[in-house]
Order: C-alpha cells, then structure tokens, then sequence
C-alpha cells in the first residue's frame, strides 16, 4: 500500500514565526521570500527594525528624559509590549546573531522563548559557536543561512525534503 | 542593503486591547478613533460604561436584595464575569485612572493583569504619581493622554512613529 | 460629554458558552433561541444530550462488556473526550440541575470549571439551595430560569440591560 | 543479581492525602489508623466536619443573614479557603459518596482534583456505580471500602502488597 | 417535550486531531477519509511520514554527520519543531502501534500528550495489550481499527452514533 | 460512632499568610497575636512597612533621582521584589483597606492575588463598601475587623469555631 | 583573585532523581550506591520494581477481572498514582532502556517528563541508539552507563569533575 | 500606636537567590559573604564557575567527540540541568554582566528568567548601559556593584535600609 503524500501534511494551520535578533543584513527579507517561493502558510514578526525609531520610540511619544539611562528604560519597555507578545504568540522562534555587537538582547530572546517552550532555531556563523554554546543547546536546531531556515521550515510545516520527498511526488 | 519597511510589521494578528478604569470621560472613544484612524488592526474590549447598569445589572436580572452588600455583590459578580474573560484574553491592558473617585476596581485589575503577565500601559495625570507608583511599576508605559497610547499601538502594531519612520517613507 | 453606546460592546468576539448538566428539559433550547433572538455573537456546546447514546457509547463502538462497571466506564471516557475538551475551551460555563436525580456528573463539571477558572453561572430550584452552597459559592451567578442566563449573556456581552440601556439608547 | 527491595521505597517523601466527602460515617479515622499501622509517611487532611460548625461558620464569625441563601454562602466560601488550599496541594484526592444526601460538594472537589490533574481515589458502594460513572471515569481508583483505601496508599508509597512482596521479603 | 437533535451538537468548532505513530499502513488516510465520509468538522496533523526524510531531514539541509548518534539527533530535534508543536495544539491525540518495531516515539507521543492533558485515544492489536497497559492507561479509549475511531470522533464531535441517534433523526 | 475531633485538623501544614494594605494601624500585630493566642500554625508575610523606607529604598541604595518618578519608580520596583514573591507564595493574601489614602497598592494586590487564585479575605469599614465591590466579589471573606480575621483563621486552620467546636470538646 | 571552590555548590538543597525504566538490573543501585559514596544531598524515586506485584497489585486490592485488559488496567492505574505523583515531583529523570522487552513504559515516562519540562537522562546501549533517537533528542544527557549517570549527578550538584575540580581543590 | 518591628519581617522563610553570569571576578563571594554578615535567612546557587570543568563535563563523562560544536554542545546541555532547574526554584535572579566577553549565557538566563516571572537584578557598569536595555527593562533593579545587592537582599528580606530602619529601632 502506498501512503499518500497528503499524509504529511498539516492541514489549515497557519504557523507563526517569530524572527529575533540582528537587524543589519536582509536575512529576515530572505526568510520571508523564501517561504513565500515556497508557497508555505507562514505570518512572520519581528521586533521594530528601525534602529533610531527602535531607540529613540519611548522619548518620543512619552517625554523626553535627560538621564540616557530612562531614555533608554523607556524605549526598552515599550518594545518589550511588542516583543514578548509576539514570542508569547509564536510556533517558532527564529535568533540571529550577527558578526558585531553584544545582542544580548537577541540571547535574551531565546532565553525567555525557551522558557516558554518554544521550539528555538538559532543561526550563526561558526566563529561564535562556542560563545554561542548555551544558546545553542536550548535549540532545536542551528543554522548558518537564512536559506537553511525556510528550507526546515518547508519541511516543517509541509514535509517537503529536496531530494526526497520530490522523488516520491515524482514518482507517483 | 535597505531593508523593507514591511519587516517591522507584524502580519497578519489582530490585537485585542482592554481598555480599564474611569467611565466618566470620552478616553476610550479617543483612543477608539485614533487607532481608526491610524489603521490599526486592533479590537477593543472593555467594562461595561452604562453606570447605573454597572451597578444595579445583578439585581435587575436575579431579583433584589434588601441588603446593599449583597445588591453591589451580585453585580459586581455579574461584571466579573465579562471583565476577568476579557482582560484574560487582551493582547494590551490599558488602565486609566481619572482625577476622582478611589477607582479601587481600576488598580484591581491592573493587579490582576500583572498576575497573567499581561503588557500594561497607564494613564493618568502628574497629581497621582505618588499614590499610583505601585502601579505604575508594574506597567510597561505610563502615559498622561489616550493619544500617547494611540501613537504607542501604532509604534508597538505597525512599527511606525512620527519623525523616523516616515523618513524612511518618505526616502524610500 | 456622552459616551457613545458603542463603548460598551466587545468587538469582534464570539464568546464559547458550555451548557452542562440536566438533560430531560428544554433549558438549552430556551438559552440558545433567546441568545438568537438578542442577536448575541456566541456558539454553545453541550455533552451529547441523547440519554441512551451516551450511556451505550463506549460499547456500541469498542464492543460490549459483561461488567457494568466498565460498560459505564468505556462510555464516560468517550464522553470525557467531549466534555472536557469543551468545558477546557468555553469562555462560561453553565450548570443547570434538575428536580431529580443524583447529576453528580453536573457538579464535577461545576468543580472541573472553577479549577480552570471559568467563570461558572449555576441554574437551580431553591429547593437545593442548601445542598447546592459550595457549587454556588464557587458561581458568578446563581439563576433560576434560561430566561435569566439569557439576559445575563446579553447583559456580559453585549453591555444591554432592560430598563437601562435601552432608556439611554432610547435618548440617543 | 538480587535487586534489594529498597529499590521500591520512596525515600523522604511525605505524602499528602485529602479526604473530601461524607462526613457522617467513621471512613476518615478508619484510614488514618490503617496508614498509621502500615507505618506510612503520610499527613492527611480534610475539610471541617463537624456539620453544624461547617453550616454556621460563616455567620458566626462576620454576622448573620436573614436570607438563607446568602447564609449558606458566607458559609460555603470560608469553607473554600480551607477545602480548595489543602486539596490544591494534595498529592491524593480521596472522595468517599456514603449512602444518602445529594453529596454534590463530594462531586464538586472530584471535578476540582481532576482539572487539577491530581490522582483520585472514589469511594462508593455498587449501588452508585452508574451514577458515578462520570466521577468514577476520572478517577485512578474506585474502591468500596476505606480498607481499600489504605491497601493502595501502602503499595503506591512503600511499594508493599500483602502476598506479593512480603514473600520477597521472607525470602530475603 | 422533545430536545431537539441540534443540542448535542458543538457549532462552529473545528476540531484538531494528532495521529501519532505506526507510519506503515494506511490506518492516517483510512481515518481521514472516514471523517470527510462522515461530515466531520476536523482537521488532521501528522508527523512526516516519508520514513528517509524523517531520518535525514536534519543532515540534508543543514550538512553531514560522520557520526550516526549526530545524524539521527538533528534529525530528530528537527522532527520534534513539527510533533511538539502540533501535540500541543491538538484538541485529541491518536496514537496507533503496529505490528513490529520498537516504536518507542509513539510511546513518548503518547506520554508527553498524557502530560499536557489532551484526550488520547490509543490503537493497537491485542497482542501487545499487556505491554501497552501502562500506554491505555493513560488513554481515554483504546480502539482496535481506524474504523472505530471514525465513530468515536464523529460520537465525539457530533454526537452521532448507529443505532442511536439515528433512530432519533429518523423519528423526527 | 463518633468522629474524632481530630479529623477536622490538618496534620503538619504551616499556613503561609500574606497581610497586604494598610500601614497606619496595628492590625497585623492584631491578627499575629490574636493567631499566637490561638495556637495557629502560621506564619506571616507583609511589605515592608516602614513608611520611609519603603518610599526611598530605590535611591537610598541604587542612587539618586532627581525627577520624583523615577524616585518612586526604583523604590517601588524593589518593593515589588519583596511583595510579588511572598503573595505568590502565601496560602491566603488578607487584604485590609484603612479610612483614608487612595491605596492603590491594595487594589492591585487583590487583583494580582486573585489572578494567581490565592483565597482573599478584604478588611473594610462600611463606608467603603461600595468603592470596593470589585474587590469584595473577589474575596472569599468580608470582615470589618482584625479579630474577624483571626476567627477565620483559626477556623480554616484548625476547624476550631466558638460556639459549636468547644461544645463538642466539652461533651467528649 | 582566586574564586572560592564553594561558589559551584548549591546550598541546602536536596535533589530529587525519578529512576524511570528497565527493573531486570541492578542499575538502580549502582547509581544509589554511587550517589552515596560521592557525598550527594538525593533522594530516588522509582516505580514499584516488584514485578508480579506491579503486575497484580490492582486486582489484588480491588478485587479480581476475569478479562486480561481490565487487569492491567486496573494495575497500570495504580500504578500511575505512584509514577505520575513522582515524576512531577522531580528534579531530574532518567530512563533506562534495557536490551530486551518493548519498554514502552519507560518510553511514556520519557515523554511525560518532556513535555513538564523535567531535564531528562536517558541510558542505553548503542544497538538502540536509531530506535531511541527521538527519545534521545528529548535528553539533556545520553548516557550508556550508571556510573556516568553518578558523575553527571555529582558535577550537576556539586559541581565536581574528576580531572578538574580535584586539581583545584589540590592546588588550593 | 507604633507599629513594631517585627510587622516588616517575613518569618520563617528561606530565600532562595540564583547568581548566573561573570564568573572571573568575586562578586558572588562578595554577595554571599554581605548577606552572611547581614545575617539574611538566604541560599544562593549558581551554574559551576570552574571554567575549564564547564566547558568539558559532557565530554569528560559521556566520551569525546572530534567536532567542538557537539563537545561544546554535550557540555552546554549538562550544565542546563543545573541552571534551569535552579533558575526554575529561585526566589529571585542576579545576572552579572562583567566587562569583557560576549556573556551571551548571562542574557539568556535573563530572558529565561523574566518569562518564568522571576524578579531579577542586574549588575553592570555604566558603558554596558545601552548594550543591555532590554534586560535592564525586564529587572526590578539594576545596580552596579554586589554591595547594592546585599543592600537590597537586606531590605527586601529583613526590611532594614541603612539610615531609615535603624533610626527607629535605635529610637525604640
């Protein structure tokens, strides 16, 4: 008997990704246009990318402050009603560390979704590997490129594995 | 590399806002309209404003009671029932504190959604700043007008925010 | 200055109302058709209400059992798969009890209902009202009639309350 | 190789048990004897038995009320602060249906315990078995008599059984 | 009076099934096609059930791993974004053994979906009834065929059953 | 048969009560040593209660503030450590509200304990009774007095109520 | 400045270790034994090990079933209490795979555990490596030993490795 | 009436403190050593600070391994059953983050610790200050040196603050 290749399929779920951490390359855009080729039933969110409005946002709104400290308490805390409850509502929680910077607050991301429970994929170049080691071993998987993230993510959410499950398709 | 603007919008996710506290003033309308306006993917939620039937909704519906304890008990109870759902399923609680009254039942649930780790954003004037410390503490933002909280939810749904990232727009 | 009626709605939600307990009268149909005819935006859900069904259940599909303790345990726990499932999902629950019968099944739904927090609304004659006094003090409202659950649903969804928000809408 | 029969001890772990249910017979004292000769470590509790105390405590304490209703409810939530703690951090739940009476509270605490996911033990005698067959169908053990009871908690906590490791023990 | 055959109906509530386990057989599309069959309002999720992908998922995209304990585990943590999240989000999880293999993922399906509390229905011959005790034990029903859990799901979600509610339809 | 007196004890439990509220009167040492009269297994938990030091506890140690917000804001935060961990905590979260200040520090503690389904107890005069009707139909208990409380205590703790328990223990 | 060796112990804290799995070896003594002679601040948990009462212990207390299934059901419920109780209860669980026998108990635990989030230890020999890999993807540690599963526990929670720790305390 | 002492201290309870980041300075000896000579009734525990054990333990007990990412990844799951299992039991959090090194584990325990609602302390110097905003806005305190934190464990625990506390008992 041949199982059908709708088997391996999750019907009618939209999963939601949640894409954390650096903000200075295209690699969110990449992802997102990959799912998209891909034809995957994906929504993504992601923290505010505009650097200055991400920095500057609670002064701006709410008053300005002459201690850089609450200029930035203040910022922080109005992000954070968009960043934890977007990590609070996500299937899957994608963390990007990038060449430069701490980006603790990319660590901090993947430590508060790993409380939660959430499936974590991290990508990194091999030049933080060790750094990255705690991080790394909350995660269910680590990447290099935001091509091998839509390419789990296809299979994932479709159970579409290049060289395999084409195949089958191609056989039947 | 430029990156998109629409990386910093969530896709897709209405988010539902419980707006708490003082029914004497047209603060909910405002904040109502500006998001409208603004184009918000946003659903608002909140207490029952209607005073006298706040009050006497108990026993209106289960018949009276001679004891004024008891009246404000069953009604309380019956408002119970719509509040509790519905700050329990808000994305945001917005909690605004008026200029009279002790408002008890507003720092009761800014308590409660504190509890379920709910994001909270206060409003009141400068005069209660002392006494709503406590509070305030426990809020992500603390505002002083509903149209900081309506430029809050269009910095926090939409990533957008006044003089950074309509430069952007505007040079893209 | 007025506060618009539309204050007191919640928008866009459809609210999950479980109907637990006695199944030898009407009750449902009286709460459903009366939700209908006030518009309210809410689905119900009930244990399956066809007496001998429920009771054969288990055997009728996983085949029959000379032991009645385990006749009646197969069908309970297939029955188990739909009650607690929709008690788990309902944003109110409803326990009605009856004039006869033992109905413990009704008040284990009531204890199930308060240790998830729902909000629980308890339909009873004042002959049990004795006998009933933990259920009730778990309850956000004790009521008498469907025709009463009606008009609290309408009163907690909808903010509409005969002899009040009708004279101000009447106003208008 | 022997396997030493510590193997099958819990070390240092005392075991809560609650007792919820008819207060009218002697089961209560029957197990506490039993666990008390079997030498296990155990501490249990209960709700307040004595009857009238359990009605009236309530009004006794915060003043009377001439409505029974309201009466009974003062009552019923004093006794919520006691029965909903102790079985919240029981490791047991065992509810004992006598003979007579409604007993919905007995069935309340089992729907409570089960949404807990705590282990419950029913007791009851056959001619309950198909009214009980929901409570029963939620439980990990349905016995008729408190000796029962005490058999069980012996095995679940010392991991003994009379005829099966008292052999292995005589052997040894 | 008669209660109408819509009560035991749940509206509008698609129900989210798990079937975990034996991936060999067509017992997925024999339950899939049953419930399409049936009118059923359902929606199915599954593990990837193309066994070589399953195996290699992690090493294909994202690089080898001479050691096979490294192999089988990225594979395995990548299969596990997919199972967790969809046993998490599950209304009911089915978990079928088959005839041969180890099959100890089913087993830890099933554990980890007892843990979360979802309704589990196991399926399996009766050979292996007394390894699997501890399994059915934690299972609200234990079925034999895909058929048999056609009709617990179309029992369960619209209270249909032969030689029950039919008879009722019939009658009205 | 009569039952023991001693089945109305809880064996071994130490009673964590948290004593929220007002700071201007001695109704905690009331309550403290009306429960060491009492012979009650307790122990109790409070806010700091030094007014001062309670206000300036932020800055005293992390440094100054020059804007009176962020004053209160260290103070508070640091404040939160201690209360937010000891209601979380706490068996029962007594709540009292004095004759003056807007304390709305109480408020929000009754609705943070609430959240979290801890039993509450209020302590108001009458006056108040209608600013604090939310809070009421959230509690368990209503008492006007710190004695009151005591009662209640020594009720839920040791099942002991004057009146009806000594009788019993006079007889036997 | 030369870190005190005490800074990696934890104080005053006793670990409890749930022994899931294989009963035919001595492999929970070892690590007992093991555990004692390293000095560790444990406490073990397991199933009852007793086979034939682990077998029977259901019938034996509540009374015989002439069908094979009720038998073990009524055993592996009982049993339940005990595991179920236990594993919640612990601070790290480890699985033992044995050679023989379906074992699909331990695979169960395994997975309760996982989805409580408990830190999870697996043992087993190589053969079954590919069989356990999604058991294995849900460990912390994969240990073929319980002589590692002792030397995990020791540096875990003391904080001692030989070839490490030892040179330091030596140097110091 | 002057309300005692006492009235400001937690009786009977022991607080646990986890200290997680830098671990090449003193700072935890000078945390443990203050809160000894303040006589505080804490606990502290911390992840294994002996560099070199930390990073081989998995290594080191379960066998080597030729890639680091998988020598590296063993070790970093070892060490998660120690720090989010005592993560997970602590009263409140200290991160320290220290001047050199990328000290991503330090934010990752931070985030891991504000989703499961723990109140942390940070401690850094003031050039990390725009580095860390985003763990800084989800700390109930952020100081710059392990005497403030002494100070705070001292206050929040005790209720004494240097200057404020003392005045009154001196006075007393």
């Amino acid at each position: 008997m041949t199982p059908s290749k709708t088997r391996s399929k999750t019907l009618n779920k939209t999963w939601s990704i949640y894409l954390s951490g650096e903000i200075h390359s295209d690699w969110r855009e990449r992802i997102e246009e990959g799912a998209a080729a891909a034809g995957l039933d994906v929504r993504f969110a992601a923290p505010v990318t505009h650097h200055e409005a991400s920095d500057d946002c609670g002064v701006a709104i709410l008053g300005p402050e002459p201690d850089k400290f609450w200029h930035d308490h203040k910022g922080a805390q109005l992000n954070a009603i968009r960043t934890r409850t977007l990590i609070g509502q996500a299937d899957i929680v994608v963390v990007r560390f990038g060449e430069k910077y701490k980006q603790w607050n990319a660590a901090f991301d993947a430590g508060y979704a790993a409380a939660l429970g959430k499936p974590i994929i991290v990508i990194h170049q091999p030049e933080h590997q060790h750094a990255l080691k705690e991080v790394d071993a909350a995660a269910l998987a680590v990447a290099q490129t935001p091509e091998q993230v839509v390419a789990m993510l296809r299979y994932v959410i479709n159970g579409e594995l290049d060289g395999y499950t084409d195949k089958r398709q191609a056989a039947e």
